[in-house]
């Protein structure tokens, strides 16, 4: 998979990007990241990329000329599954999304900043705009950080244990069951017996239980689903 | 407002925090940021943190002594308005939160990794669990990044212009509407009339009607609460 990003803050992906998982997907050859910074496309000699907005009021807008030359030099390299805008105006990003996205060749992300970017960008080059989440972040950044972590680690051969990844929350719409590891007693804190008892079918049974409470008095509405 | 963080891949917080809406909170003298490396308090020669889960299973488990014991060093320094755990399985982080948040002075963070923490570091410690969305991460350091990004920039004074923040979507439970910038006309797509208009009374009804179109065709969750 090859992942494409404009930003106007390259440098604020730079760790997330070049360690942990994806890291991992890059040495292994199964995920390749480009940053491109869009002020390398800014107007004039000041290289402007924002603008006030038309109508009036706060915030800065990224303008149109900038974003679309970039898109267009990149859809001259190849083509694109999907081009992606992280705004908070849009669908939210889920599991099953991520698995979808995980599955792709080529996307191209699109990181917003400031009041977000000219509408018709949008209009014409976009064709999936997803929310990290209902709250608002300075800038795309982040939040495209956290779509590549969610979709990369899906990417066969990335996790270490290809099960793993299968038994995480949502995957079957519960939240994960409590874990525990050793010591079986901590200052008097005991990790339930079951997990002790060596009984496979009764700790599966256990775990289920636990999984299906937890998710009815968290999130009841992942069980409507 | 102060912040620690404890986790297990810091090198992957070194650039959100060292650039963009963070620093200039640091900057600022507004916020700081400490990074605490839960490897420090491993166990042992070679500083374990984690272990097998208790009744088998894919994925490692963070052991609740590291965890308890850096823990406990944090609070012999200061009391902290909230203990918060980042995993899948809490409530999902949303405006209200992250306004709510962004008035406390020390907040701690945990940030998970593999299958998530000892529960019964959950049960003795956290005060506060928070997910970002129903997707999974490979680990908190990327949550934990944007529930400080979402608060830090609420603080009065991060960000240059205060009723920037406050006309973001969510805060009044609407997406927000589309923004243009120069030029008017693009290649033929033109700006919509009336935000060149310098009627301000009709910018702001188009602006209304808009962002509430925008929110029931997207998002008409949002229009129930």
């Amino acid at each position: 998979m090859r992942i494409d990003i404009i930003t106007v803050a390259p440098e604020l992906l730079e760790s997330p990007f070049n360690h942990s998982i994806i890291q991992r997907a890059k040495d292994k050859g199964l995920a390749e990241i480009h940053l491109h910074n869009l002020r390398d496309y800014g107007l004039g000699n000041y290289r402007q990329i924002d603008d006030y907005q038309f109508g009036g009021g706060a915030g800065m807008v990224l303008m149109i000329e900038p974003i679309a030359n970039c898109i267009e030099d990149l859809l001259k390299e190849r083509d694109y599954d999907e081009i992606i805008y992280m705004t908070p105006d849009a669908q939210t990003l889920n599991q099953s999304i991520s698995n979808t996205l995980s599955l792709k060749e080529n996307i191209l992300i699109l990181t917003g900043h400031y009041k977000g970017v000219d509408q018709r960008i949008r209009d014409k080059y976009v064709t999936l705009e997803i929310s990290i989440g209902d709250y608002v972040l300075t800038g795309g950044e982040l939040a495209a950080a956290v779509v590549c972590d969610s979709i990369v680690r899906l990417i066969p051969g990335v996790l270490g244990d290809e099960t793993s990844a299968l038994t995480d929350s949502f995957q079957d719409n519960l939240l994960s069951p409590p874990v525990y590891t050793r010591p079986a007693d901590y200052k008097g804190m005991k990790v339930p017996d079951v997990l002790l008892s060596g009984n496979f079918p009764k700790i599966e049974e256990w775990r289920s239980e636990k999984a299906y409470e937890r998710t009815q008095k968290i999130r009841p509405d992942l069980l409507d689903e």
